[in-house]
């Protein structure tokens, strides 16, 4: 359906996957492919403000399956006015953070089924998948030391959610893996920079054309 | 599930939905009910956030599958804070617009479907719905000229599309009452107010206990 190449990098918070986006689109471009790196929630002017809502204010701002939607609605947006068109043209976009964000998160609380999850990705997205999706792994305790430096106590509205939330986070993302081992691969994220944007793009070798 | 009843007021640009939520509630609560009059999208004030991204702004703002997103994503905000408390209390609730609007609206261009849309309430609501739907019925002609009177032309990113769509709409809520004669009723809505009024109300006797 589409020439392009999709990539989302996924994990907790603090597992470096901004770092790893920008890495990585450097030594694709250097192979000479157009590459758009891009953000979830967000990523186009009217998604961003779909993402303001949905980082700031207080966590009882939101019910939990209104956050869902929203998270849908932007995600739906992104791929319509972004990511499907430059998949179309044929060139690779790597995505922080895309549906297993939802699917990892958003069942935490067993409100929502992954069912559920997935019937939003269907109508609002029409389904669109990854190629290839890497988890940035780190156990829970070395995450949060680094998203804690990392943003000085500042956390946004999901990721100051507490400890217990977040190590069923990387659980569900862990799961994806075993469970789609072709699509999802699971990235030892504790290593050097240098060392793990080589071992992502020697596991895109089979996409590249 | 619920002790209280659930009525929504449906039908095309200027039919006279929010003037006659007002005095069917004014009759309910001369008989002693406990009433809330609402609207959508919004209807709290997280909802009406919502409300203000999908109505203002260009009609290219927002993707089809967006919009109909937002709108369910106002919905499930507005059923969890606001209409399901109020139900559970046992008290009667009168909404100006509900499902039938995202299906008699979001379904014109072919893009998504009733099951859709129905889908999406599933997961966003629960399935919540209406006791009761009044379609306040006008020739589309008729409807257009009093919602011109009305808003002097300041039409909202949705009450401004063209005529053929708002023709489709005026179909769909018909073909819902056709479709469910015990849920949604069609109401002629070129009579009088006070007319109206007394025939909602009515039809409203089954329900009162």
């Amino acid at each position: 359906m589409t020439a392009g190449v999709f990539i989302s990098l996924e994990g907790g918070e603090g597992t470096g996957k901004s770092t790893q986006s920008k890495a990585l689109s450097e030594k694709l471009e250097q192979k000479g492919y157009t590459v758009t790196v891009t953000r979830e929630p967000g990523g186009t002017a009217s998604a961003e403000v779909i993402r303001e809502l949905l980082l700031t204010g207080a966590e009882e701002k939101w019910g939990i399956r209104t956050e869902a939607m929203l998270f849908a609605a932007a995600r739906a947006e992104h791929c319509a006015k972004l990511i499907r068109p430059a998949l179309v043209r044929g060139e690779w976009v790597i995505c922080d953070r895309f549906i297993d964000s939802s699917r990892a998160y958003q069942i935490v609380n067993r409100e929502l089924t992954d069912t559920d999850i997935l019937a939003l990705h269907a109508i609002g997205s029409r389904n669109l998948m990854p190629h290839r999706t890497f988890v940035l792994d780190l156990p829970e305790a070395v995450a949060a030391k680094r998203a804690a430096a990392r943003d000085r106590g500042d956390s946004d509205r999901i990721g100051g959610r507490d400890s217990s939330y977040h190590q069923a986070v990387i659980a569900n993302f862990r799961q994806f893996a075993a469970d789609e081992p072709d699509r999802v691969r699971l990235i030892d994220a504790s290593r050097a920079v240098e060392e793990i944007t080589a071992t992502l793009l020697a596991s895109l070798n089979d996409l590249m054309s």
